[in-house]
């Protein structure tokens, strides 16, 4: 069916002439990759693409010195070397010839935005996990409209994507409206058991702490899952609702009795995990409300999602996983990436985001 | 945040240069529209754009003698006289200049591709309700090809969608998929009770049959849902999977009791409806099933989805109301259509559709 298909080469010569030797050669051939950031998510997302035969990882960096010099096999956790070594000098891989970075070192826009610019300036698309990156016009639109126009100038994609944000409250839900002749409200709950989870989820949403620690740690944002924000403003994007107001909120979820974990002890009326809300104002009205929760307590993990509309719709998804799925969603949203037009995009305005 | 965004004109500018003057226009004015086709799906999906700020309907084409010189305000069940009278001359309307047809006249491909042909030599991109549009690589590949190229020569975007083949049993399926590292199977089980939809489709299920007649009328593929082939190719075009062979069957619901709908009688042992199911064969194994229940005798209408991959996922949408939502889709889609690139596309291969 290939030779039949719609993905034809003249679709990228007509998107990015400036890349257009570039572009042929990565459809003929595998598209290159830089990896810019190996913690737990960034391996995640690497080990995804290089287990796929249209990729191939030409660089890695990470500022931590212990890995620099260290076959990526070794924090990728491959059984065979890849004689792609880790450097702790990002202009020295930039300067490799690939289509793409998968960056993953943070969740701040502010922290990580030297990073993309240095990259965006390589001349690189982007796939970041930065939360703040999935829709950056929530909360940073003067550093977002900054970044979209230096994309443009470089003439490359920059996109911020993961779960949460990303996929499972704001593309999701925008991708369901799709069968909606209209839409009054949204309303989307995700509840993720952190049980099994990494440490670091785990202590991310204060599991263990005492309430007063919990308070605390929660007033200075130590504590919190980041992305509410920019899930609010995906879906009024999808759905071309403008914004008056993102509200966010966080309260403990605090144990009915002791829970054990893998790396922790929760004792009753200490913190089991967090529970956030976002709100989407749009004309006064509370017309998008995302709630979610995190914790070692919670029942089973489920994406719940309400929408009131013509039709009105109930949809309910079992099985998304926040580390397994986050490494998938990058790397799927990889194709899509390359392919779009340049500027700094978010997940509602790419092409459709498939396992393919 | 309109003027922060990233639909930037100088998208279009880069996609379809020879309709520059066009596209401009219809992002600052309203997108034009010719109905093509004023069945209860055409007026439906027209209600909608109708409904719309965005667009204005400037012309409407129908076959039917009865309807040609009346205001389309009639056929569409508008309170107000539009302006727009119906005409039985496809040529003169689509001298029109307009942006998009909707186009929704009949199921089959051979039946109707006149009609594609004239509305895309008339330079309009098109949306259409026709099923075996929705891919035909599926079962016309030849025919597909053709179009493709006049698409592309023309400088015009063709898509046909709708609830199921478009929506439900594959783009949905293939969305989830986002956040798979890797799919081995779709299974998608759609319920949809049939006792409040319109007479059409009552009788196009064989509701009230006897099981003879049914058999024979089964044989003769006088009775079925379309467009089962057409959602496995999606599917397998969604994950990259190369199609062996895509295989159909249908089965009688035979009623266990006595049923009375607003337009029919089933008696006992007589056709509620059909099960049918589409199969696809990749690699020698049946990696997609798609089972389809239409019935006066079915539970409360439901979508399903399993796919096995990693991870696992399993998801339930209730409120997909065929008539209402073929409509949405259709109207979001025109969106979409308008700004792809040239050629015919399916809807795995667009821009994500929402209502926006």
């Amino acid at each position: 069916m290939t030779e039949t298909s719609p993905f034809a080469d003249s679709f990228f010569v007509n998107q990015k002439t400036s890349l257009l030797t570039q572009r042929r050669r990565a459809v003929a051939e595998k598209i290159r990759v830089i990896l810019f950031g190996l913690g737990p998510i960034g391996a995640a997302c690497a080990r995804v693409l290089a287990s796929r035969p249209d990729y191939e990882i030409v660089g890695a960096v990470d500022p931590d010195p212990e890995k620099a010099g260290k076959d990526i096999s070794e924090a990728l956790g491959l059984a065979q070397k890849t004689g792609v070594k880790i450097s702790d000098k990002p202009g020295r891989v930039l300067a490799r010839d690939a289509e793409l970075v998968v960056h993953a070192t943070g969740s701040y826009l502010d922290q990580v935005l030297p990073q993309l610019e240095q990259i965006i300036t390589a001349g690189k698309n982007i796939v970041s996990t930065c939360e703040e990156l999935a829709d950056p016009w929530a909360q940073n639109p003067q550093t977002a409209e900054e970044l979209h126009k230096l994309a443009k100038r470089k003439r490359v994609t920059v996109v911020g994507t993961g779960i949460n944000p990303g996929f499972a409250m704001d593309t999701l839900p925008v991708a369901l409206t799709a069968v909606c002749q209209d839409v009054k409200h949204v309303r989307v709950k995700r509840v993720v058991d952190a049980t099994k989870r990494r440490r670091q989820l785990q202590q991310k949403i204060g599991a263990g702490m005492s309430q007063e620690a919990f308070r605390q740690a929660a007033a200075l944002k130590a504590i919190r899952h980041v992305g509410l924000s920019e899930s609010v403003s995906l879906v009024a994007r999808g759905l071309g609702w403008k914004l008056d107001d993102i509200l966010e909120e966080i309260e403990p979820v605090v144990a009915a009795q002791r829970i054990i974990t893998d790396y922790l002890t929760v004792d009753s009326t200490f913190i089991a995990g967090v529970r956030q809300a976002g709100r989407g104002i749009v004309g006064g009205e509370e017309k998008i409300v995302l709630e979610l929760e995190i914790s070692v307590d919670a029942a089973e993990s489920s994406d719940e999602i309400w929408i009131q509309g013509t039709p009105d719709l109930y949809t309910m998804v079992k099985g998304i996983h926040g580390d397994i799925s986050t490494a998938a969603v990058v790397a799927n949203t990889a194709r899509r990436v390359i392919k779009a037009k340049p500027g700094l995009l978010t997940m509602v305005d790419l092409g459709l985001v498939s396992a393919h």
